[in-house]
């Protein structure tokens, strides 16, 4: 923290000299972006000023156990026709992230920017991006202790389910020493650890579960068992009742299988085209297959859209992975 | 750890006034016997004392990335004809948990008894045991802290094993703030607290997943979406090749679906018996289903074994759970 101590101290004082603030984080909210605005909103109301959280779209279903999770503004649903000056933008890399919350800033928009990601551009007026930390629900821990500010339940419940969710249920590469140490204090603010990881981490739908049943049992093996991969189209959405979003962590499965090297999840989006996830237990690095067909990630979890048929389009994957092998 | 301190001053005088010490765990070991087994082997070598690290049986195949986890002697293998005055056993609820290792003991044998089991019934002739502490692991972490002992690498991975194994990757319901906290010294050291989750929580051998695939093929739901069951038998485990062991988790499925109160596993034993497992997500006391058919357990997680055919045993544990919903 000490490093950043100039940051904080910056935010600190854009927080305390202003009356009125929007609170927003990028499209498609995961549970840092959701708890990180939710923490934001309750620091300001502790500090007696007005604001409001506004995402561009809904916040996932789940999140609605978080306090006043209601009061964020799904602008697609229900639209501001009034501008900010003062925006604090949440886990935000860039300004496009964003999204069309970004209509409610004014002209003369003052933004802090607070976010962990490596690629964050320092697009605002001020900038507190702490690289190391793996959640931005870290970095406003970081804060609210910097400012003297002590938690409620509520905002610690929400810190911790950003910890949770950007981790990976503390899995992840970002699992830090620091990331333990937060966690532990957050739960002793009372924190219900354990049912927030049953929320987030375990509990599937019952159209998800038969999803993921129908990929698993197409599931296949190359011949050396290396490489492992299961397809997903939209008759298995539509037999098992499953969204979209109920493919994630589908290609897990492939991916965790013992002597597996890369996992592939192929999603057919139409006759004519595919896209495919692809993870890596380390040996391989899957960004650059990725790459390879003008997709892009990291050496662990990359992924591409590749124009043919699904047949085809396996093959030539396949085929890539295995020259990198 | 002050409410203990007396228990912890007399663990490290028998530690300290012998020379040489048998090191046993319980039958079965999991990751928090192994661990601590290979933890205190550790702890005596940094003495400078003679040790001898013996389970009734073969460790899991995973422990083998520990350290010398390959010094730990199989008994059902290789035969020990000494007997030992002075023992330590870890992770142990009570003597008979400690299977053959007990025809180690001399006569005049004196046991160290260290384990974090409320019902742990104090069998040693010095106890110490933490009820608080999620895992053996844990209370060892604070023995070694007490005795002014630095952890190297490999005793720190052992303990991060023994944690997140007993506490189901931080998300049961003894994730305390101590475990975090001891969680996140142990990172300090180094330890690959990602690589451990992945190698420990997550990878599933090939007939692993096809059994589970399997079962997940035959899910059943009740009308009312509360309950939900899968089933297994010696067919499913022989075209799987799986091994028993590998059913272990996938009571889970059925049981983190949305909305289900109630998870079961039933396991076919033979055309008379079978074996039910199961999982409650906390309005229903399984407990007292399990008792209600001579088993046991805890509110959340039971089991017991019924005489019957299949169908017969399916409808009246099914029976038993409406009536506790």
């Amino acid at each position: 923290m000490q490093t950043h101590e100039q940051e904080f101290r910056q935010a600190q004082q854009f927080l305390k000299e202003h009356d009125q603030f929007l609170v927003v984080s990028h499209v498609q909210p995961d549970g840092d972006a959701v708890s990180s605005t939710l923490v934001v909103g309750w620091l300001l109301s502790c500090l007696g000023k007005k604001y409001v959280m506004v995402n561009e779209g809904p916040i996932p279903k789940r999140m609605d156990i978080l306090e006043n999770s209601e009061d964020i503004v799904d602008l697609s649903r229900q639209p501001i026709d009034e501008t900010f000056d003062h925006i604090i933008c949440v886990d935000c890399a860039d300004f496009k992230r964003t999204g069309k919350t970004s209509l409610l800033f004014s002209e003369r928009a003052c933004i802090l920017n607070i976010d962990h990601h490596p690629t964050n551009n320092g697009f605002g007026t001020f900038n507190l991006i702490v690289e190391k930390a793996a959640a931005t629900a870290e970095i406003l821990f970081d804060l609210i202790t910097f400012m003297g500010i002590k938690f409620n339940l509520a905002a610690a419940t929400a810190l911790y389910t950003g910890l949770l969710t950007d981790t990976g249920g503390f899995r992840y590469s970002n699992t830090s020493p620091k990331v333990m140490e937060t966690a532990s204090k957050l739960l002793e603010y009372g924190v219900d650890g354990p049912g927030l990881s049953e929320l987030f981490l375990e509990q599937m739908t019952f159209p998800q579960l038969k999803l993921l049943t129908r990929a698993l049992n197409g599931l296949q093996m190359s011949g050396d068992g290396k490489i492992s991969w299961v397809t997903v189209d939209d008759e298995d959405l539509s037999a098992t009742g499953a969204i979209h979003e109920d493919m994630e962590g589908i290609v897990n499965y492939p991916r965790n299988i013992l002597g597996v090297e890369v996992g592939l999840l192929f999603k057919v989006i139409d006759e004519t085209a595919v896209k495919v996830s692809m993870r890596s237990a380390g040996k391989v690095d899957v960004a650059r297959v990725a790459q390879h067909f003008g997709g892009g990630g990291h050496v662990r979890a990359a992924g591409a859209r590749l124009e043919g048929r699904l047949d085809d389009v396996i093959r030539r994957v396949i085929e890539q992975v295995k020259a990198e092998l």
